[in-house]
């Protein structure tokens, strides 16, 4: 029987959800795991104000330094998130000999590349599946069941406060406000949602996704980042007509010693499977090689999902060995890979001008489009209004950011055009 | 450093596809997982009419005695497949001590409950990533990566051939004949392709899987198994116009202490993700507790896609420590649980009837149902022609195998019937 004795710092959501889970599991993991996890000191900030009735034999405390100088204890759930006092805790812990497990995407994002040093220097595990689509087990599936695959790109619908807002917008026809206060009335947007409709959130998290698959350590503020908010229902509908659907993707490819990774709206075929990971599901789509293309999907947010993933990591690093050497592939970085910056990134785009009905508009549209060597794939105005502006619809062939904001920059001054123009990158992903 | 020393036993496509790979990936592996990789003997039957060129320093031989026997191979790769001698090497190199990786999805289906308890007695590693989806990292996800979750239900899409098949006879309007001679002209069906079409191969992986999700060694006789060699053009286009899909599915589902398990083809939404897997790609889409639902998707066969299991197994046998404890959860049988046989279990059908159009038909049909406790929710009469038997399709309520053979029993001997009933299963994943 393995025995893993816990320090859990930190009882929110998450910290909450794994005592429960442990305590509702405790005989199951028992008799399937030979293992007996006991959680020996509960550390929380307000830690008089906790219900912790559920909790047997274990220690309270406000003040971690008991559960990190304790040396009976072996495993830190490190669950209070951001950066400070966590990098602390985490440094500490593995100085002191201790596991770590944390599901802190800030944390790792930020730091990863020298606490993943310390934890191999120490020689203990530092484990962060729900870092990442909470307990969707993608972060072992890049560590360890893709072992030996290199990789070329990675789709990622990562945050699921954004694929909820963009589902309910493109199913039931709401505004992005209406699609946000709905995803707020059930929890699954805070009152305060910048972090995730900004696309910030899923920027951390393509951070951790690009270290493990690529090898190279990128810095959050490299990541060139686009949120939802400016979406229109307009743009969803012209979409669905072209039969295609915007996603909230994070992307990174590799294209010899060059590495884009950026998080923006992004139009995919209908037809793909990440276009039917819709609310709050999270997915990962991956080209990989000799392994092809494969996507996991799961729920990537809540209590009991993200407490799984804490359980997942706990179970397998007491299934570990001593002397293992698990996640040796996290300590050595692609030293050659550039990053390139979104400027000279290539794609299509989806374009929406909003245009006074004259004759000559398409004409004129085109042709400075042209001027930057932006080809045009198709062209669509939907509707004939002498008095208003109308939508036409671009969809460009392949060009660099840099080529279509000088053009966009050119059509946005002219009195023809009456609003902002919309440019929406295309992706092909099969 | 670590350092494997590899017996390989099998150079067939996958075994020659592991050689390549590993010869590619020396440096990457060594860089990226401090693992050396070394084949010091290769088996084969027939190694003197094999091209062997690729291999340094390598032992060749047709005996596969003299890699059991050799003390310094530590891990032994089982490429050959099927029963024996597949199950006698495997026994024997573990008693030898050596750790063993294997592809074979007949030999752990059949023999897994038995070598998983020698494995663990010996306190030696037995890997087989690529017995079911290739590369595609479905075992690890469910003893590792799910670990501690409780399994409800699982949906797979587990055979690539029939997968390609179902495919190609509705995006491209084949029969299953000309489908079923383009999946052999392009490889991906044996020229006798019965262990494919007739779900066998499947019903194998599904043996499997059984054990690792729901802890119970089902014995591949007792999955019910159907083909997909019955399905007419017609009926996937009945389907198409019901939003549906046909797929050939493995399903194992828990209730309570009952668990059934069969492969059949099966009608679903086609707004599930699962309906979005085709051609030779392989999905399993499974409902855990806490995680919820989940999929995993990717291609599904083929020489470099095994290989890259191989060698996931290779690298993460490498990376455990020597007391690691991997796989315990594979130890242990949920004796509790008994099988609920086909003819009790409760499904909706699609059901067609070649019928003579003539007025009563449909309150003939449906009164025969009804008087089988069959409720019929839709009903539809594609054409009508007095002269020919025109189709008559319907969708019924949830009813019970039993129940539904005994209606078709009836009805199939009236002369107004002109041909076989079809019946076709309908699941709803969401």
């Amino acid at each position: 029987m393995n025995k893993i004795t816990i320090g859990l710092i930190g009882y929110g959501v998450v910290g909450s959800g794994v005592v429960k889970l442990l305590n509702k599991r405790k005989k199951y993991i028992r008799d399937k795991f030979q293992t007996e996890c006991h959680i020996r000191t509960l550390c929380d900030r307000s830690i008089d104000k906790k219900d912790t009735s559920i909790l047997e034999n274990c220690k309270l405390t406000n003040d971690y330094r008991e559960i990190i100088n304790d040396p009976d204890i072996n495993v830190v759930l490190e669950l209070i998130g951001g950066l400070q006092p966590a990098r602390q805790i985490v440094e500490e812990s593995l100085k002191k000999g201790k596991h770590v497990v944390t599901a802190n995407k800030e944390l790792i994002a930020n730091c990863g590349k020298e606490l993943f040093q310390l934890a191999k220097t120490q020689g203990r595990h530092l484990y962060f599946e729900s870092s990442v689509g909470a307990g969707m087990p993608i972060i072992q599936m890049l560590t360890e069941g893709l072992a030996g695959n290199t990789f070329y790109k990675l789709y990622g619908i990562i945050n699921g406060t954004c694929n909820f807002i963009l589902t309910e917008m493109s199913k039931k026809n709401l505004t992005f406000a209406q699609a946000l206060e709905e995803a707020q009335r059930r929890g699954y947007a805070e009152s305060n949602p910048t972090l995730d409709i900004s696309g910030m959130d899923s920027a951390h998290k393509l951070a951790i996704l690009v270290y493990l698959a690529f090898g190279k350590f990128i810095k959050v503020n490299e990541i060139y980042t686009e949120g939802i908010s400016h979406i229109s229902h307009d743009d969803i509908e012209h979409a669905e007509s072209l039969n295609l659907t915007i996603k909230l993707l994070a992307i990174a490819k590799r294209e010899n010693d060059e590495l884009e990774a950026h998080v923006h709206p992004t139009l995919i075929s209908k037809d793909h499977p990440l276009a039917s990971i819709n609310g709050v599901y999270n997915g990962v789509y991956l080209t990989a090689n000799p392994l092809g293309d494969l996507l996991l999907s799961g729920e990537g947010a809540g209590q009991m999902t993200a407490a799984s993933g804490v359980l997942s990591d706990l179970l397998n690093l007491a299934s570990r060995g001593h002397d293992a050497n698990l996640h040796s592939n996290l300590y050595s970085e692609a030293a050659d890979l550039k990053i390139r910056k979104i400027d000279q990134s290539r794609t299509r785009f989806y374009l929406r001008f909003m245009a006074i009905d004259k004759p000559g508009v398409l004409s004129k549209l085109t042709g400075v489009l042209g001027k930057h060597d932006i080809g045009i794939n198709s062209v669509t105005q939907k509707a004939h209004n002498r008095a208003a502006a109308v939508p036409v619809v671009m969809l460009t062939d392949y060009t660099t950011e840099k080529n279509l904001r000088m053009a966009l920059n050119d059509i946005q001054r002219w009195p023809i055009i009456k609003s902002k123009p919309v440019a929406i990158r295309m992706e092909t992903l099969a």
